[in-house]
Order: structure tokens, then C-alpha cells, then sequence
């Protein structure tokens, strides 16, 4: 019986390795498998949605996704046993996406149609940073997401300025257009305003009154100022990370151990320590 | 007769607190009904132009939006009242505001049409930054007003060049296209030019000659190069500001003159001087 | 003879000063009269080409339009009488746009619908610089136009690049959508490549085929990378000039007179004087 | 015998300096010559492909493609004979463009619709940079091609992330819009999502549901912010470039060791020193 436990044990910790680890071959080919049958089932679901090939190929998409499900399942399942606080990864970002990704296949057995939302395993893929571990792409990443997160109170400022600014033309263009050529309510104007400030202009809806075309032409002028505000904001954060890219040669101060300085300072502004 | 004025200035300092006031836990849950209800009557507005809800619902849509304007009509009936100088609430920004929010309801009784302007509404949500009155983001909507103040010259200056590109373009273009596929007249090319610029592109017009399909490759190469203009306006000013977050007292160090220190500097980073 | 002479000489100065000059009240006068008519001449020859208003008002615009020219004409043989080396302006930007402006008109007399070629009178617009002479449009004009400048060769050798690889696409396009959809030639597909490439869409022209849907994909995707590289350019440049502001104080070296330094130098880049 | 290999030799030496040579006047004519020819090459094989032009000038084209393909393969094999090592050559990007630019015109002897490939020798046009070699352009594209180099970290990671937001919100769209207005199938939702992602907008695919207007919507203004990235990032690069421009030797200052002084500095604006 001890022995039967132990012998457990080394399962546990063997699989532990594989499954959670990159350093090993084994876990490093683990890894790779599992990222190819991400990206394999991801786009299973894909070809089922289109109409000509699912009726050609039906069953074998179906037996596949199965498969794959089974092999997710079993991995969902070790990935709880092999680790000792299992509630922390059920509850993470990643345990609750893992199960997401499994959950929809067997949804499918009781009600039809929600296969389709199997495709919430894309967001899996995520885990190629995990895996990759590069540390060029990881320090990458790191620069990328602290410069948006370093903007993020200015775009938010700015997104709910441009919201008020979109229902009040949204609501002018309606009253101009008068119900003529797709401007058949406040809420068709606004987002024909968000289709018309974000350069996008799809043309499903387009002023045909030359007062609604003049006030559309000032839209998009304005929209030309407003596109410049959130690349402005990220750009200048990502400028700031990038002339003191913290991984590179961060040398922190000497005296104090700060990294935000000048990079043509002379002294510390933190502490005054000469450089 | 004077505890009834007493009583009377008790009210109005009670009443102005709740009002103006963002402190008290009476002000706050007040701002935050007020909130709501904007938020409410915007959306009920919106409602009210959709044909397939509006006959629905005509009724209780009107009912609710008069029931709005009433608290509205009380409120600034209040915010006059409990104020030392009105006259100086009255003129100013929120103040005409406040009361173009509804004056169209009421104007509705006599005139056709006019309750969707009471759309003007939504502009009432920029009180939300008074209300909020959080640090970081006034902070921030400090800084992203000054960036687009500072650039306010330049913007200005590049507008005019680029009318005065899309006046010719358009004429070329009118000249070009003859009449043909929407090009009816000159400022309808102007319409289609902007729209060509701004890289919307509808498709409402589009040429189809293969000169005009020339000159119309040439007018998105070089909106490409122009749209890099004003954003580039924008994102200088956006860097400086954020590299000199000004908001928080600007002294030049006392030792070199020098502005360019980060904001939580304790020594200046040119000569060493200590602040 | 001799006091005619005397007093041709003396409104020749008296002219002069009126056309060329902008700090009399009179010079200033003259100039917002000739902006309006500018203006007026534009709005004219526009609403001649919009059918339905030409129909109506066809006899008022043309004798409108012959005053103008008129009024021009007189002020352009003005500018030539009043001033001392009359080829200097004759061959001048201005003069020759001012010579354009007048031309087409007289030309209508003998050719049919060459007044459509007046539109030629908006560059005259441009003088607004002139006219306006004030410091901070004209500091900001010229640190845009020093910025454009210093991108210029940069932004030449990015547009080639782009014109190569739109080439290139257009012909893969062509080859995959086969005459489909609007391929119907290489140069209509490198047409559909920079209407895709820029971001501007019509829609006149979209890939049916899987193929060339995912080929226009990855094309969007590049034009998102591509779009990119003008607006950097640009931006760096702006930056620059904003970062040292020369209109603000463009204290010259005292050594050497040149005004390419550093924000914060201590000694002359071009020369070592200490500052 | 001896005479004739002497000869041969001179010939090869000749040869050499005008193909790649660019500082005699033979080789710089040559350059141009060849410039003009794939010009022309280009521009016939596109003309080859408009219907209406290719049906009057059939035979007139294909007897000029010839002339230059024979012209081509008449270079290729002298730039492999007057060589001293040919297989550097033959596998270099010029080479292989080269091989690539006469190749299609004989296939197309044997195979049909193969000439349209010639298309492959507007890649040849990169030359035009080996044959200006003018020192502002090409230090121009240098500053240019770092640039773009060093942001293609960030790039590789942020279009990874918008794959993934992509194939979500692509099959978000499938099932909102539930097989209407061309959402068909998960791969052409995708298609839509990057369509409007990247504000290009063709408007063949646009959604008609409130709720699916809503989802775009909210799309378009990700959309917005998304595109501020990839700006930012190449901005960074480009001023960081433009700030200190490497390509002239960039030696720090013996003196203080600083690498920031404008290129064409003589003393160090830090320090003082004489360069």
C-alpha cells in the first residue's frame, strides 16, 4: 500500500514536470504537441462553420474535435492531481480558459449549436508565451503591456469624450438625414458616427443630403484630429519605455537602486548620487 | 417670520451642499442619481427614434422622460436658488447646458418634433469629471487638454493647407470623372476627396476612369502622409507633457534653471542641486 | 508734365503700400476684402457646377464671376505698374498663380467650360499667411514645414518601397482572383492594392475567392505595420522641432550663428563656444 | 592564343565596371538604362493584362518583352561571366530576383499565363538604391531599415495577440449574426474582423443585427486604440534613430562619452570637447 502510494507520488511529480515545466525535453515536447493541437482543434471549428466543407467531411471533423476534447480533458484533469493547491489553478486565468475550452464539446451532447463556442480555446494560445519563454519576446511583451497599462487612464478620458461627442452628431445627422438612407434612428446615426470617426466607412449607410454630407465631411476631418489623441497617448509611453528600456543595461542607481532617471542625467534625481 | 427665513437658509445651505457638493455622502449619492438619470433619459431619447420600440412603447416613453425633465426642471430651479451670485451658474458652460437639457421637452408642447433634441442631454454626462473628481484621471484630462491646446496652432495651420489641397483635388477630379459615377459636381468631388483623404472611403463614390483611378492612388499616397501630420502634432505634445508632467508645481531646480526632471526628483539630475 | 510725372510716382507708393503692404489700416482693409473675394470666386465657380443651382441662378453667377476676374485683373496689373523689378513677381509663386486665377475666365470666352479651371483661385487662398502676419500661426507654419522638410527624404524612399510591393501584390491578386470581382487587370488590382494598403476601402473592388480573401487579410495587416512607418517619421520630426522650439528662443550662437543645438548644450555643437 | 585570353580578360574587366560599376560614365549610363528597361518591362506586362489595350497591341507587346527579356538574360550572363567567384552572385537576393525576372517569359513558351509573372522584375527596381547610391538617401533608408528592425520584437508579439482577439471576435460575429449579411461561416466573420479592425471597411460584409452593430461598434474604437500600437512602437524606434543617427559613425565624445550631438557636430555640446 506504501509502496502503491509512493509510486503515486513519483507519478505526480514526473507528470508535474511534463505538464507544468519547459526546462525538460520531455515537458518542452509536451508543450509543443499541446500547442499544435490548439491551434489544430481552433481551427476545426473554423471549417465546421463553413457550410460546403462540413458537408463533405462532417464525421471526421466531429471525431477529431472529440479527440482532442478527450486529450484536453485528460490534461484539465492531471493539471488539477499533479498540483498541491489545485483551487489556485482552477480559479486562475488560465484554469478557468482551460476549462472554457473543454466545456462547450460536451455542452454540444445536450444542446445544438454550442460547439461553436469550442473556439474560445484560441485564447490557449496564449500559453505560447509560457512556453516560448524567449526572453527577447518576453521582455517585448513586458515593454508593450506596461506602456499600455501606463495609458490606460488617458484613453479612458479620451474614449468617453469621444462617446458624448458620437451621440451628439449621432443625434444631429439623424435629425438632418431625416430617416432618408439609413439614418432611420439615434442609435443606426451613432454608429454610423463610430463607422464615420474611425476611418472604417463601411458605406452600408452614407449621407445623401448635401447639409448631411458637409456635416459628414467635418465628421471626418475631426476624426482625422481625434485618430492622432490615442496614438499620441501610446506612443509617447511607448517613447518613454523604450529610451530607458528597464531590461537592456538598467543600471540602478548606485545609491538608491531607482531605474526612472534621465538617460542623460548626471546625478541621481532620486538620491543626488553623481553618476 | 425670521425662523421661517432662518429655516429658509438652513435649506438652501443643506440644499447647496447636496447640489454643488462632493464630499458629503448626501452630495455623492445625489451626483450619482443624477448620473443615472442622464444616463436614463439619453437612452430613452434613443429609444424613442426607433420606429419598431417607439410604437410600442410610445406611452411609457414619454411618461418617463417627462418625470426626468420635472427632477431636472427642479434641480435647476435649485441650483439658481441655493447660489449666492445665480446670474454667474446661469451663463456659464453647465449652466446653459443645464437648461438646454430641457427646454426642448418643453418646446415639444408647442412644436412638432423637437423632444429629440433633447439629446443635448448626454452633454450633461461631463459632469461625470466633477463628480468622479478623482485624482488620476483629472490629472490625466489635465494633461491630454494641455497636449491638445499646445498643438491647437498647428492643427489649425495644416486644416487650412488641407482644405485648400481638397478644393483643387476635387475640381481635377470633377473635371476628370466628367459627371460620371457620383462626381455630379464640385463639391460633391469635395465630399468624395475628404472622404478619399480621411481614408474612410465609403464607396459611395468612387472613380472609374482609369485617370481618376490614378489620381485617386495618388490622393490616398499622399492622405497617407498627411494623416501622419496631425498625429505626429498631437503625440509631440502628448511626450512633452508626460515627460514634464507640469500639473504638479514646475520650478525650475534653483541651482541650474534646468525643467526637465521627473516629477518625484529630490536632486536635480543636471547639477546635483537638492530641492 | 513734370507734376503728372511726380504724381503718377506718388499713387504708384500710395498703391503699393495698399496691395503689398499690411501695416496701414488701409493695406490691411484691402487685403481682407481681396481674402473675401477669394473666397466669394471659389464659392462661386463651385455652385456653378451643381446642376440644380445653376439651372436657377446661371446669368448671377457669371456676372458675378466676370467682376471678379475683373477686380483681379485690375489688381494684378497693379501689382506689376507699382512695384520696381515687375519679372521678380511675374515669376514669383504668387505671380503665377495670381496670373492663373484670371486666365481661365478670359479663356471661356473663346473655349468652352474652362471657367471650371478658375477653381485655381483657392491657392490663392495662401496669402492668408501673408495677410495675417501673425507670430504664432507663422512660427507654427514654419516648424510644421521644417519638420515635412527633414522627413522628405525619408518619406521618398518609404513610398517607393510601398510602390514596389503594391506592384507585387496587385499582380499575385490578379493572378489569384482571376478576372473575377473587379481583378480585371494588374493595374486595377495594384488600384485595389493601395485602396487596401491605406486603409481607405471603397469597397468597389473586395476579393470573393477564399484565397484572395486571406491574401487581403494579410494585406490589411501589412498596411496596419505600413501605416506606421510615415507617421513615425513625421512624428520624430515634429517631436524634434518641438522639443527645441526655435520660434521661442532662437538665441543664435554667438559664436558661429547657428541655431542646431541641443535643448540643454552647454558649448556650441558647431563651433565650442561655451554658452 | 596568349593574345586572345589577354583580350578576353580586358573585355571581362570592361564589362565588369560598366554592370557593376556605378562611378564611370559608361556604368552610370548603363544603370539607367537598365532603370528605364524595368520600368518599361513592368509597365508592358501590366498593359499586357488590360483587356482592350492588350487586344490592339498584342503582337507589339509580346515582340517588346522579348527585346528586353533577351536584353536581361544577356546581362544575367554577363554578370555571371565577368565575376571571379559567380555562385556568390547567383545565390544573392539580386540574383535570384534576376534569374526570377527572365524566367516566366520562357516558361511561357511551354506553359500558358505564365508571362504574367515577369511582373517579379519590379523587384528588380530595388537596384534603383544600389545606382543613386546617394549618401542622404541611402543613409536615409539605413536609419530607416534599423528602425523598422528593432520593432520587430514588439510587432511579432502585438500581431499575435491581435490573431487571437481576431478568430474571437470573428466567431463572436458568426454567432451574433447568425449566418445573415455575409457572415457565413467563422473564417469569413474573421475576414470582416480584420476588415474593421484595420478601418479599412469594405462594407461587402456589414452586420445588420442591433446587437451585431453594437459588437462592431465596439470593435471599430478597439480598433482605434489597437492601431495607436504598432505607431507607437515604430514612432519610438524612428525617433530614437533620428535623435542619435548611427549610420555616421557614432563614437561617443572622448571627452564625456556622450553619443548625443547632431551628426554634423564639431564640438560636444556636453562637454566641450574638440571632435
Amino acid at each position: 500500500m506504501q509502496r502503491v502510494k509512493s509510486q503515486y507520488q513519483r507519478f505526480k511529480q514526473k507528470t508535474h514536470i511534463i505538464i507544468y515545466g519547459t526546462s525538460t525535453k520531455a515537458g518542452r515536447l509536451f508543450d509543443f504537441i499541446l500547442l499544435g493541437l490548439i491551434l489544430l482543434s481552433v481551427a476545426l471549428v473554423m471549417m465546421e462553420t463553413v457550410a460546403s466543407f462540413d458537408q463533405k467531411y462532417h464525421a471526421e471533423l466531429v471525431f477529431l474535435e472529440w479527440i482532442i476534447t478527450i486529450f484536453f480533458t485528460l490534461e484539465y484533469l492531471l493539471r488539477i492531481l499533479t498540483i498541491t493547491k489545485p483551487y489556485k489553478y482552477l480559479f486562475s486565468f488560465y484554469g478557468i480558459i482551460d476549462l472554457l475550452a473543454i466545456l462547450p464539446m460536451y455542452l454540444s451532447l445536450f444542446f445544438l449549436g454550442t460547439s461553436v463556442f469550442s473556439v474560445v480555446r484560441s485564447l490557449r494560445l496564449l500559453r505560447l508565451f509560457k512556453i516560448l519563454n524567449h526572453p527577447q519576446f518576453s521582455s517585448q511583451s513586458i515593454q508593450l503591456r506596461q506602456a499600455i497599462n501606463a495609458s490606460r487612464g488617458k484613453i479612458v478620458v479620451f474614449i468617453y469624450f469621444v462617446l458624448i461627442i458620437t451621440i451628439l452628431i449621432g443625434s444631429i445627422m439623424y435629425v438632418v438625414e431625416d430617416n432618408q438612407s439609413g439614418f432611420t434612428s439615434i442609435p443606426a446615426s451613432i454608429y454610423w458616427t463610430i463607422v464615420t470617426l474611425t476611418t472604417v466607412g463601411y458605406g452600408d449607410i452614407s449621407p445623401v443630403t448635401p447639409l448631411g454630407q458637409f456635416i459628414a465631411s467635418f465628421v471626418m476631418i475631426l476624426g482625422y484630429g481625434i485618430l492622432a489623441v490615442p496614438t499620441g497617448i501610446v506612443t509617447a509611453e511607448i517613447a518613454r519605455k523604450t529610451a530607458n528600456p528597464s531590461p537592456k543595461c538598467p543600471l540602478p542607481c548606485s545609491g538608491c537602486g531607482t531605474e526612472e532617471y534621465p538617460p542623460n542625467a548626471n546625478y541621481c534625481p532620486q538620491c543626488g548620487q553623481a553618476f
